[in-house]
């Protein structure tokens, strides 16, 4: 089943206290699609300038990934620059210029428009809006969205949780947009507001996955060696959305199988910088790390004999 | 199997954005054994000062608890005053007052020297090996420690840590102990220095159970309603060991059970304030809160079909 990706495109520098980089392939639509494309093809829809390394993408063509929904517009791209402190806990924001994507105005190709996955990427709601409206009966709708919008564009941003599945959002997202400082509080205000599911990322600390009346949460990987945390959130939801359309089921257990596969994602995005790790693994690596998080958290109840 | 717990037996004062208490029962001692008495009987090692309450200890006996190894000596008895945050999420210690605890000196009962499992609560550590050395036989030495310790008794503790089997203690302390903001990587620093297990537990975050080739997490319970954290971790410690007493098995899979009575009972532990919670619920309490662990991680990827 087709899966469909907006989101930023970006040229990001990141400093890490390994090093760092300027201008590398970066932004929600990138991440995602790098590593969903590991599970199953993803149609991106974004903008870039005129400055965009276009062929950089083009070189990610043959994952599976179709780029024929970016837009190429006269200007600057997208640029995040961002720097993390010496234990990767806390990131600032040291630059960030909208460039070509402040005026952005998504158009689906008519192909897109049948998309039976959407992923609606951090972008401003009301461009959110107008991509859900384009797209005919998709059987999945899944957004996220930052402290940015929830600060500016509150109202829109609620109109678009009435109308998605599943809102994925970082910890703090969640209680910045309920008020409510316990997370899974946090949750159920975002449930009564309109998604019948809503996954919280917590990075290294895991996600959870609330629904009206459970609760599933996969851990990260026990990871040695973190290297720049940048796109994790991003690469989960492509590992995500790429499961489930590749499996084209929404049960509640899918769902679930679909966070390991996330959380898999994820745990490789962070090993490198920007987008290497994922380029550099196979499927047979995801199935590999999605058996080790079985082992992570595999116990047998059955046989305690309390 | 017999388990032996060596602790503090305190007066805690607590605030919390939603109420106080002053001189309530408190200390790991007494949160060990009040949580881990639901699944076994325990044995208790302390001291406590001529103005303790030592009837609201009597009235717990009946659980399981066996004070007999507490000495009452000339003097005030510990007390601890802490203030949380509005999140619960930091706390400020006011005041600590070692009153007798500052010349304590364990002396085991002869019947006490047989325990086979036995629980080295957050004490001096010079303490700690002494009733270490007082212990004949035991099947599974678990010890505790806490930044005060690591900061002024670094040398009486690594030696310690070479004679037990299993180190549980927060991811500060994990971090502080090995100089690694990694906590994977301090996993590893503290098996380098002796024993075959460490537990690193993370608070809201749950807890990790680190072994040479596997690790194992536990998440903490979802809870909506936190009232009070403290002694969550002396809880749970007091449903880990417990549960391995009662089962008699230290084998890697029961182990890994142990972890999810212990985060039961850290979780009922916060419910309410001190022993409250722990107090009011019974052995199907926790068997509830068990399967919903169980539920909470569930997934099954045998069925996946990628």
């Amino acid at each position: 089943m087709s899966l469909l990706v907006v989101g930023s495109i970006a040229l990001d520098s990141i400093f890490t206290p390994f090093g760092e980089t300027a201008d590398a392939l970066g932004g929600s639509a990138v991440y995602f699609s790098v590593a969903g494309s590991l599970l199953h093809p993803v149609q991106v829809v974004g903008v870039v300038g005129s400055d965009y390394p276009r062929a950089e993408l083009e070189r990610l063509a043959p994952r599976g990934i179709d780029w024929s929904g970016v837009e190429q517009a006269a200007g600057e791209s997208f640029r995040w620059k961002g720097k993390y402190s010496y234990d990767l806990q806390s990131r600032e924001t040291l630059e960030t210029r909208l460039g070509v994507f402040a005026d952005f105005q998504p158009k689906l190709p008519e192909a897109f428009r049948q998309a039976e996955f959407l992923f609606l990427g951090n972008i401003d709601p009301e461009l959110q809006l107008d991509v859900l409206s384009q797209v005919h009966r998709p059987k999945l709708v899944v957004c996220d969205t930052m402290n940015y919008w929830i600060g500016s564009k509150k109202a829109p941003l609620l109109d678009l949780l009435s109308r998605v599945d599943l809102l994925m959002v970082n910890d703090s997202e969640a209680r910045e947009l309920s008020g409510d400082w316990n997370i899974h509080r946090a949750g159920r205000w975002i449930l009564a507001h309109g998604p019948s599911r809503v996954v919280i990322k917590q990075g290294e600390h895991g996600a959870l996955l609330i629904e009206a009346t459970r609760t599933f949460y996969v851990p990260a990987f026990p990871l040695e060696t973190v290297f720049d945390p940048t796109g994790a959130g991003d690469a989960f939801a492509g590992g995500f959305m790429a499961y489930l359309a590749r499996t084209g089921s929404i049960t509640e257990d899918n769902i679930r199988r679909a966070m390991v596969y996330g959380a898999a994602m994820g745990s490789y995005a962070v090993e490198q910088f920007g987008i290497r790790r994922l380029e550099g693994i196979t499927l047979a690596d995801v199935e590999t790390r999605v058996r080790a998080f079985q082992d992570l958290t595999q116990v047998s109840l059955a046989q305690a004999p309390v």
